[in-house]
């Protein structure tokens, strides 16, 4: 039993949103360890929310439980859902964020919230991760039987959102992807993937073109400093994936580049 | 006993100050559960502060204590309190924070801290939060009685700040209010609270008229989802007062409309 | 045997990994207890982040370990530290973050990192906060001895980095020095210490003049309150130097001032 709650959310931290949640949260789970992933998603960007929990969730004991609430649908119908999943839980609206969870990491099992009992009562319109997901976040790391929660649900039930691969072409040695990301350091994230990288060039990384925009960079480094301070680079970063940088500079200034922008190695 | 203590201030999270305070604690009550709940109060702002503190306290155990650092006199002569309220403890300058608290609280002790022997040496004179008001919190988290931290004072003798309430017309079946506060999300919540609307207008809450700024909206919506994405509509939020909102959109800067703006109800 | 961790970075807190890291120390050390100091460090200022890392430790409790990850030559080889000084750990690359520290405190022991078998495999070349020092700072929380991290080192292998220390001229009584950070009310501090101006002006404090751009301050107050809002005024604050702010007013703005700005006191 694990009694780390993470929270992910697009409500910034002027408001005591997130603060009243922790409130929530202690009264029901005294014991509970909660930690910030991000509350700086931006506002309904349910597609960041997801990418940002799927690269952080690993570094967390099993059983922690994650709550994601990013939730423009507040006060509709749309489900709410437990999942288990490579064996940590995941807690969030049925709007896409756990769909893109879903695609890489092994489905254990998904329930619809339903147990009104744990609920804060009223629930309001406006805000359900303090009402419903938070209590509900509680008690499950108190020791609630996750199928407690509501019933269980297949996973194809579960909402998705499209998400873009890289193409790779083995005729032509190319592989196509696009920027999905960006970070405080302006460090440029792809689609594209270290080992699709390995795949196709093998050793021969060096010798690569990467193209975005109108620059070229040649070669794949291994570290930042490994290019002159100010001078862009490509490299495989610590979640697995291709990312333009600039050593001690921003990327996403230099290049202009926004996410969606088309990346293109060959070699 | 609660060990919970949370946390406003306008000191921002860039510089040590919030992590110091938070040191203070820890070397005092090293049991102590530390919860954030706001450090973006606008410099000096005690309004926002009392207003956002209110909001939150209940979401809190009993006997939590909610530390507030918002302290534009520091340094010169005004109280420091260490108030009893609705089951919960407030530890604040003495400077219209806990006023505001209090107008609609249940009252049950306040007490002048001047028990000099737990403060730290030497007091610096620019910033009691650190020196005095983190320590202090510290013991009584760690079990000091409140009476412990010096005389018991009238709640009369707290200093107020005046608070505009919203105007009900029966005859004119009006409620005039204004906008007093805005979250990261652009929405606007008024002075006009949901008992209000349902003491005067019942179930007719479909057909009144919410006027703000040369804009008129028609009913109060149950959820945001109930006007389209970029509408602007009316609601009763989660803090149990009127609201304008837009539906996937930002009430504020759609409307060009801050803290003060008159908003009038009709029906 | 403390179990508190402190983290200084410059993350940012829009991205996971100040999250990620929190993971990693929990996975390691369940009974942790991690307390931010600052995450809004500017990108690559280890400077910056030394000054603030100075100002906080000693607000906790021996033993705490404070982990700073500024790190601009990730990637590349330079020593990981941890340092034993003035009771407590600090543990960061070896880029002039720690010599800084060292300048004002009781060094006690230092040792380099080289403990792979309690690194995060494989270890990226990007991000070292979250495979190496992560995890080191958890195993020194959960009782691992620091002489186990790696081999002894002395202090003088540590690299430093040049600090502007005030000149104080007897004859002329002057005391030239300049400000060294700002902090979020805009508050200008110095480089010259409260100690060096009772040395030399000893009472005669509110007769001294002080000289920042073409603005002359005269005497050096005990509290903001002491002078009218929006007036500047000159202050001891609570790190103990020198500091330029203007009362319920910002002074970086006041004055146009910026960091390395030469401020001269005489009387």
């Amino acid at each position: 039993m694990s009694r780390i709650i993470t929270l992910t959310t697009d409500f910034g931290l002027t408001d005591e949103y997130v603060g009243v949640i922790k409130g929530v949260i202690l009264t029901r789970a005294p014991e509970a360890i909660i930690v910030d992933l991000s509350h700086g998603i931006e506002r309904q960007n349910i597609r960041q929310a997801a990418l940002l929990v799927k690269s952080a969730y690993r570094f967390f004991p099993e059983r922690t439980i994650h709550l994601v609430v990013v939730d423009p649908g507040v006060g509709s119908y749309r489900k709410l859902i437990l999942l288990q999943a490579d064996g940590h839980f995941f807690l969030a609206p049925d709007n896409g964020v756990l769909g893109l969870l879903l695609e890489a990491e092994h489905f254990q099992a998904a329930y619809e919230v339903e147990c009104q009992q744990y609920y804060l009562t009223p629930v309001s319109t406006t805000f359900h991760g303090r009402d419903i997901l938070a209590p509900v976040a509680a008690e499950v790391a108190a020791g609630l039987a996750p199928e407690a929660v509501g019933p269980r649900i297949s996973p194809r039930a579960l909402k998705k959102i499209e998400t873009k691969a890289a193409k790779i072409d083995r005729d032509q040695r190319t592989i196509t992807g696009e920027i999905i990301s960006m970070d405080h350091f302006g460090n440029l994230q792809t689609n594209i993937t270290g080992n699709s990288l390995n795949n196709l060039y093998g050793k021969q990384k060096s010798t690569v073109t990467i193209k975005v925009k109108d620059q070229i960079i040649t070669g794949i480094q291994s570290a930042y400093i490994e290019r002159a301070a100010g001078e862009m680079l490509a490299i495989v970063n610590s979640k697995g994936n291709l990312e333009i940088a600039v050593n001690r500079g921003n990327a996403a200034i230099f290049l202009g580049s926004a996410i969606g922008e088309k990346v293109t190695v060959a070699g």
